[in-house]
């Protein structure tokens, strides 16, 4: 199995949530090889970044000042390919929108979440994606550019208001306040989605917390509720990762 | 805040608990303070390894037999040195018994677990140390040899059978079996201990598993139960690695 490089902290939740998925897969993965002795297990390095000091340095329109920012990722980054990582990812949606800023000059591919999760559309026979996601992730047009070069078209909730009530969900379920989100988040689906369209779309949870509102479901690459059919990015970008290295 | 670089996936489930554990501590370091943005984290590099090649390398009598186990993991210490790391730890009681092997050549310092628990030991007036952990662990003397150079006298149950008990009690724990665990542990001790030493001895949980048998505490470094006095070995351990990274 080729090396795992795992960008973490982003937030740490999120990092123990991959690292668990990633790990759990290598499990069913060689549950009925017969082996002796524990599981074999990929190996995994983890860079685990202060999520305060990304905060502190975020940028403003001016590109210049995501220079500190970029290159704390990047640095990540190179440090996993010097540890032998073979396979990259960054635990988190978020800083994927200014993804082709921090991976220039590495030799070791980075996984993608849109190659993941477009990947996963075309699986499921569907064209189209609403991607919910924190502020910043429905705030920057990268997911949708980078599915767009894939074949999917995709769009964030059209409305700032409905972008804020997304936003508040995430808020409520980082709390752990989880009831009645599902109901709130389908309601959210269906004002952004006609029934007719609702048949080839998919709608991607593109956060850690989001899937927390479907608990029944939160292991579950992709699953449907009442004709909205869900795509969980973290469960679909940690199978990749696991699938990119026993490839 | 120091960097921490964590030797981990010895098992994996042992290196998530060690992670979280280190994260929450930072949470509840830094809740006072007032901090614009998320929380100061400290950045953490994680080698996660594969249990199963460790496995099948485990040497036998011959010091010799043991050169590439130990190597593998001398290698993941290097490899966090060079990420950077200036406290080192293994998240797993059990290859400290090989410690002294490993741990040749490097610049930063390792925390071990024994001084984790020694150093508790102290600060709960202990002076001897029951340890209950693996049967690696039990079968080693290095728990004894390394707590006699901190001032603490260690034993492990006296009896094969009393090991085997405990090593059982493990493998139900592993497998999520917590029902009437904790009455069962709490009779090995009794068995070990008089009365009257229970009052001068800790019994440390030496392993990831044997906490879960006391749900109620599973996040307390150490709690009594009827008289007995047990240490969590690592909670004990992970908050110790992020006392040290504030240092």
């Amino acid at each position: 199995m080729k090396k795992i490089g795992i960008v973490g902290g982003i937030g740490w939740p999120s990092t123990l949530e991959y690292y668990k998925l990633i790990c759990e897969e290598s499990l069913s993965y060689h549950k009925e090889k017969q082996y002796v002795g524990p599981c074999p297990m990929p190996e995994i390095s983890i860079e685990s970044l202060n999520m305060n000091f990304i905060f502190s340095n975020r940028g403003s329109h001016e590109p210049v000042s995501w220079t500190i920012w970029n290159q704390y990722f990047h640095n990540a980054l190179l440090q996993l390919e010097s540890s032998g990582c073979e396979v990259l990812l960054m635990a988190s949606v978020t800083p994927h929108a200014r993804l082709k800023d921090i991976v220039g000059g590495l030799t070791a591919p980075l996984l993608s979440v849109y190659t993941a999760v477009g990947d996963e559309c075309k699986k499921m026979g569907m064209n189209n994606l609403l991607v919910l996601g924190t502020s910043q992730t429905m705030g920057s047009p990268a997911f949708v550019s980078e599915m767009k070069s894939i074949g999917v078209v995709a769009m964030y909730p059209s409305t700032a208001d409905l972008k804020n009530k997304i936003a508040e969900v995430i808020s409520l379920l980082y709390e752990n306040k989880s009831e009645g989100m599902e109901k709130v988040i389908n309601k959210i689906v269906r004002v952004c989605i006609t029934p007719e369209d609702l048949k080839h779309t998919a709608v991607c949870l593109a956060c850690t917390e989001l899937p927390l509102a479907f608990s029944q479901y939160s292991s579950e690459p992709h699953f449907s509720i009442n004709g909205i059919h869900y795509i969980n990015s973290t469960v679909v970008h940690a199978r990749a990762a696991f699938m990119a290295c026993i490839e």
